[in-house]
C-alpha cells in the first residue's frame, strides 16, 4: 500500500469531559471517559499517548488564583511573580522566562476558560504532573500509556500560536537521530527531533481552542519513542547554549 | 463514543516514492503512488492535505547547487548568499533571515539527503510550489486536496527541531479564532492558531528524517480550514511586529 496504514498515526479527541475543578481526580475523569465500554474493553490502549492541556491539569492541581480581569496592572504583577526574567515587554504583553525555563507570553498565566475573577498558572512541575497522570491511568485501567501535558505558545518570527509540550512521561521528549544515517546512507548530523512538541501540535488539531476538548489520544506513536521522557530536562535549552536569551 | 472518530485525524506516510531528481514531475510521482488502485478508486481523497518535504520540492524544482561538503567556508558563503540578514553566528552555524522572511539555521541550505558535492536550497516561492502541486494533483487524479510544503526548523529556547510549513495551498495557514468564544462563552482574545505548522509537525511524526519518506497524507482536517492559504502572507511575522528581530 502506498499509504502505509501500519505506520499511520491517529489523533482522536476525547469528548465528554466536563468542567474540571480544583482537587478533581483528572486520571479518574479520563478513566471514566476512556475505560471499558459495554464490551468490557478499555477504549484506551497500551502504547497510546494521552495529551492533556495545561488548563485542565492546572485546574485539577488547584493552580488557580484570584485575579481581577479588569485590572491590567494586577495581571502584570502576577506575570512578573511567575517569571524569573522578562525578555521583552510591549504594553500588557510580556515575554518572560518561567521557573521551569519556558520562554512564553505572560509566563503562561491564562485568563481564558477559567472562572471570572481568576487566572490559571502553569503546573509547578508539568513532568511530574504527567508522571502522576500516567501512573494513575495505569492503576485505574491497567493500560500503559504515554502522557504529554500541552500548552499553547507563541514564537518569534512566525504568526499564530501552536501547542507544545510542557511535560511528558512514558514518551520521549526529544528523539536523537544522530548516529543514524540519512536515506543515502550518510551519517545525520544534529537531527534531534522534539517529538513531544509535534505530538502536542498534532493533538491541538483535534482539540481546538473553541471546542472545549481538553484531551486527545495519539495512537500509533513508534514503540521506540515510548520510554521515559522529560520536557524540563530534554527540551528546555540551557541559557548558555541559547543564541536568543 | 468518548473518542470521537468522526472528528479524528489520520496521518499516513506515503511510501514507495523513489529518489526525486531535478525536473521530475512531483505531482506525477504522487499521482502514481496515490492514484487509482486495483479497485479504480484513488487512494487520495477530496479534503486530504498532502504534506511534502522541502527536500523533494527543491529537488524537483532543480534548487540543487554544487557545494564542496568539506569546505566550511564555501558553505558559509552559500548561506550568506541565500540570506537577507544574519541574526546570529556561532562557528559554522548561522541563524539568518531568508528572502522569504523565514528565520532559520543556515538559510535552509541543506546537505543531507542530497548527492555528495551538492546542497539543496529552499524553493524560491514555496507557496507557489504548493499551489502548482495542488493544481497538478487535481488535474492528474480529479481530487481536491490541500498541500503543505514542510521543512525542519530549530527554534530558540527549546531543544530539538520540529517541522513547520514553508508553503501551503488549499488549506489555511493560520486560523483566526478571535471573535469566537471560549468554552465558557467569553470572547477569545488573540487566538490565531498556525494550523499549517501543526499539520507539518503531525506529518513529520510519520515521515522521520531517517526513513526516507518525503510525503504524508493528513486526513480529517476540518472542512472550514480547506481554503486558500499562504505561509508567506499569513505566517511570516512582519519585522516591525516582531520582538525578536
Amino acid at each position: 500500500m502506498p499509504l502505509d496504514a501500519r505506520a499511520s498515526l491517529t489523533v482522536l479527541p476525547v469528548t465528554g469531559i466536563g468542567e474540571v475543578a480544583p482537587g478533581d481526580d483528572l486520571a479518574g475523569v479520563l478513566a471514566a471517559a476512556l475505560g471499558p465500554g459495554d464490551d468490557g474493553i478499555p477504549v484506551l490502549e497500551d502504547g497510546d499517548v494521552v495529551v492533556v492541556t495545561q488548563k485542565v491539569v492546572s485546574k485539577a492541581e488547584g493552580r488557580i488564583v484570584p485575579l481581577d480581569h479588569g485590572d491590567p496592572e494586577a495581571k502584570v504583577h502576577l506575570v512578573e511573580r511567575e517569571s524569573v526574567r522578562v525578555l521583552r515587554r510591549r504594553g500588557e504583553l510580556l515575554i518572560t522566562e518561567t521557573a521551569h525555563g519556558f520562554v512564553c507570553a505572560n509566563a503562561g498565566v491564562d485568563l481564558s476558560n477559567v472562572a471570572d475573577g481568576t487566572a490559571a498558572l502553569l503546573p509547578i512541575d508539568p513532568d511530574r504532573s504527567a508522571r502522576r497522570l500516567r501512573a494513575d491511568v495505569r492503576r485505574a485501567l491497567d493500560v500503559d500509556v504515554g502522557v504529554v501535558v500541552s500548552d499553547t505558545f507563541g514564537r518569534p518570527w512566525r504568526q499564530g500560536v501552536t501547542d507544545v509540550a510542557i511535560g511528558c512521561a512514558g514518551v520521549a521528549a526529544v528523539v536523537d537521530l544522530r548516529g543514524t544515517v540519512d536515506a543515502l546512507g550518510r551519517p545525520l548530523v544534529a537531527t534531534e527531533v522534539c517529538v513531544a512538541d509535534e505530538i502536542a501540535a498534532a493533538a491541538e488539531l483535534v482539540m481546538g481552542k473553541d471546542r472545549g476538548v481538553p484531551a486527545a489520544v495519539v495512537r500509533g506513536v513508534p514503540a521506540a519513542w515510548l520510554r521515559d521522557g522529560s520536557v524540563a530536562a530534554d527540551v528546555v535549552r540551557p541559557a548558555g547554549d541559547d543564541l536568543f536569551r
